[in-house]
């Protein structure tokens, strides 16, 4: 489905971002990952699970039932559900069929989040999620923040695309983390087995409307920014800036981390989960505040070109040509590799 | 259609509830009944019409137009219709082509319904409308409310699979009608010609919250209930309640009739008359509106989980399996026997 | 696809009203013609552009984005694109590859009206937009308002249907500007290379209620009314009023012109565009808006007719075969002269 070639959607034996920890609690959830219906809930003891969501018997949801000791509970006829997904009690007879179970998928949480692993359970390795202190996301010199998610009103690997082209900094968010120059500036790319990145460096100008409040600095900036995607999931990066300096480098203002995790949804939606991290104004709750209203203008720009783009494709009679200009190399690249993973996949099962 | 097997929708050949006497006026109405536009509407003398819903000549709803005398006038270009079916005015000629008609349906008041025919006219005998004393409506000892409808949010086929397992008492009605036991009940099965029937017993079990209110009584209970589905349409039954008793047969405590009629709308969405009677507190009207209160809140929780299975799966790729237990014996049974129905009338139609 | 034969939609080589004047403004909006997102807005000499609405790079669209001078900048990446579809910015690279261009659309104002053509620009002949002085637009006797605007909420052809049958007005418009025997008035019909016309007489009617407020006189009228379909978009006509005489012309009570101009949207929609004169109550503003908000009604009740029709045709199984009425040689005619139109571009293309 573009913007993946036709028969590609995503890969499923991956790890991708189900919820934040705080979202799964002890009130079953559903949510659809890869356009299965799932259900999430914690153990008594509060570690998490994740089951098919669809009872088998009548296909109620799950994720719209009960938690029962460990268990989940079917709400129309009780039919209920360990964590490992087998059957373990059915009110009308004392036999458990077997057959009678659920799908249950490898879930890790690690730092706020629930990693789940769509595909086959064999080959769910912890050790491939990527890791958090390498991502930053536990580095003490920044005070992070998050629990930020929105529903994407459009196919996944639309915010992909929007990520994997920073230059859009420039113009979709105009009035709040812009630069001049951003188009222009050179990309420096590197690629690694299960990543690629793309960072951007512009000199001398002014200072953002968004970071001229928050570093309280109005001047001009000299920048770099850049996001590294970790396949298929996850874009882990920095926006950092220092006094615009005509040689060498000027007094440092300070930085901020950012990580963008997408995961894919049903055909036409998908889910967005967002932290940031800052070094600078510590323990300050209502500069967090602040912040976090100020970013959420800039997610919403991005939901609003999503919508806006899967409307437009859902409108057209047919998939659209599309122009590929030198900026989309790293998107062109991140979509190649997306497809790699998936047909790997495909050939690995015939 | 799921849960039928692929090529089955529904019976044509049938009668079927089509709607309250009372919703049927002077003011014509539409409805979808097994996937045709149907328009209803009065006579002067009182008498209740169903003609083909829509214009012949513009497809414009003739339930949304308008009764002039014994005749349906389309709203666009006044084109008229007689009960009958044939076309009485076109006031731009005088000739009336003999092609010119819509459908029309028999239609038959009982009690305080209008049963249709949606299928061939030559084959609706009234004779085959379930006999409504047998169904109880009309015993006296019971006080017997009606006029309750809802558009049901789901393939009309959603209902009768709740109808033909009461064990979902037990759960989806947790709060209200439950009691324990009842999924472990033996069910006492019966079948006739045009029906089938599940009854239940459990004893020594705590008066559901619901009736323990309507019989001011909160001790426990022996309970008797179940439901007699006359194919393809209603669904009656009883529920019975004694002081539970050691031995024998306690006191008896009082006991509601229900009976529950479900038409095919269109393809994914139906029509639900319910309908209940009780043999205790006669002529109070405040009793009356609060157990109407007490049962829209049940008959609500249906209606979501018909919601909430038909957004499932719909928005799965492909038709599910599905489980069957034993407590599906008797659902499985009425699966068939509508199959059978339907089968029945498609070969005699070749 | 109906009302017209499988295959066709419409013409494209041909001029639409795609919108007022006052709506296209130095803020781009979008707006689907034939099927197809089409930016609109002003030059800063006010002049009027029209480029292809989506942004052949990602697809968000145009009529979303904003103007630069007098460029269209796409709001995602900031590509630009100057009123002749070249582009003119991107900023990401210097080279501007020729491919990267929107389609531009001939585009006329005239009189209120932008008129655009969506087909072939090369044949785009402004003298084929219909005379605005013949129409009766720019005629000194009526006072014209204009500038209302209604989405169409169904699929553009059910309006032409609409207004090549005026009998409806006796019906459907039945409190407002119906008047006794319209259905069963002769009909005289005129045809021309580019139009086709139907005018309708009633004698000694009473006064239609809307009309019978304007001109201040309730007694019987003799009534003379028509509308000339210039094809593929806009029909153009009058409705009069003599007080009824027995024999020859009583004295004349006034008259109005009608403006109807229809534009093929998507593929279920459309826009509608309608205008007014009348040759009495000059220079009265309170008139005007007393009058506007009574013939709003009237379009109001058209615009029910086409959803309840469009939905109609949506709900039922498959296409539903349509009775022919005398009535309808007019409205059967329009629709053969679209279809040539549609068979004539089509048989060109090969």
């Amino acid at each position: 489905m573009y913007p993946l070639a036709p028969g590609c959607f995503a890969p499923r034996n991956a790890w991708y971002v189900a919820a934040w920890s705080q979202e799964i609690t002890r009130t079953p959830c559903e949510r659809w990952i890869l356009n299965q219906p799932i259900a999430f809930y914690r153990r008594q003891d509060g570690s998490a699970v994740a089951l098919g969501g669809r009872c088998p018997h009548r296909h109620f949801p799950l994720g719209k039932s009960r938690v029962v000791g460990d268990d989940l509970e079917c709400a129309y006829h009780s039919i209920t559900f360990a964590p490992d997904g087998s059957c373990v009690r059915i009110p009308s007879q004392t036999q458990l069929p077997a057959v009678c179970r659920v799908a249950t998928y490898p879930l890790v949480e690690r730092w706020r989040w629930l990693w789940i692993w769509p595909g086959d359970a064999a080959s769910a390795d912890p050790a491939l999620i990527p890791d958090h202190e390498s991502l930053g996301l536990t580095d003490a010199r920044f005070e992070t923040v998050g629990d930020i998610y929105y529903p994407v009103p459009g196919r996944y690997h639309l915010m992909h695309d929007n990520l994997l082209d920073l230059s859009h900094l420039g113009y979709l968010h105009q009035s709040t983390i812009a630069s001049d120059g951003i188009g222009a500036a050179r990309e420096e790319r590197a690629d690694g087995p299960d990543w690629t990145e793309s960072v951007r460096s512009v000199r001398a100008v002014a200072c953002p409307p968004f970071f001229a409040r928050q570093l309280n600095y109005d001047g001009a900036v000299d920048r770099r920014f850049g996001l590294r995607f970790h396949l298929p999931c996850i874009h882990a990066g920095f926006d950092e800036f220092h006094r615009a300096a005509r040689t060498g480098t000027g007094d440092y203002l300070g930085s901020i981390r950012v990580y963008h995790a997408v995961t894919p949804g049903r055909l036409h939606d998908a889910h967005y989960f967002f932290a940031f991290g800052r070094d600078f104004a510590h323990g300050d709750a209502e500069f967090t505040t602040n912040m976090v209203a100020g970013l959420r203008i800039v997610l919403e720009e991005d939901m609003t070109a999503t919508r806006e783009i899967e409307t437009m494709l859902q409108n057209l009679a047919s998939a659209p040509n599309e122009l590929l200009l030198r900026a989309d190399t790293h998107c062109v690249l991140g979509r190649r590799r997306m497809e790699e993973m998936i047909r790997r996949e495909q050939s690995d099962a015939n």
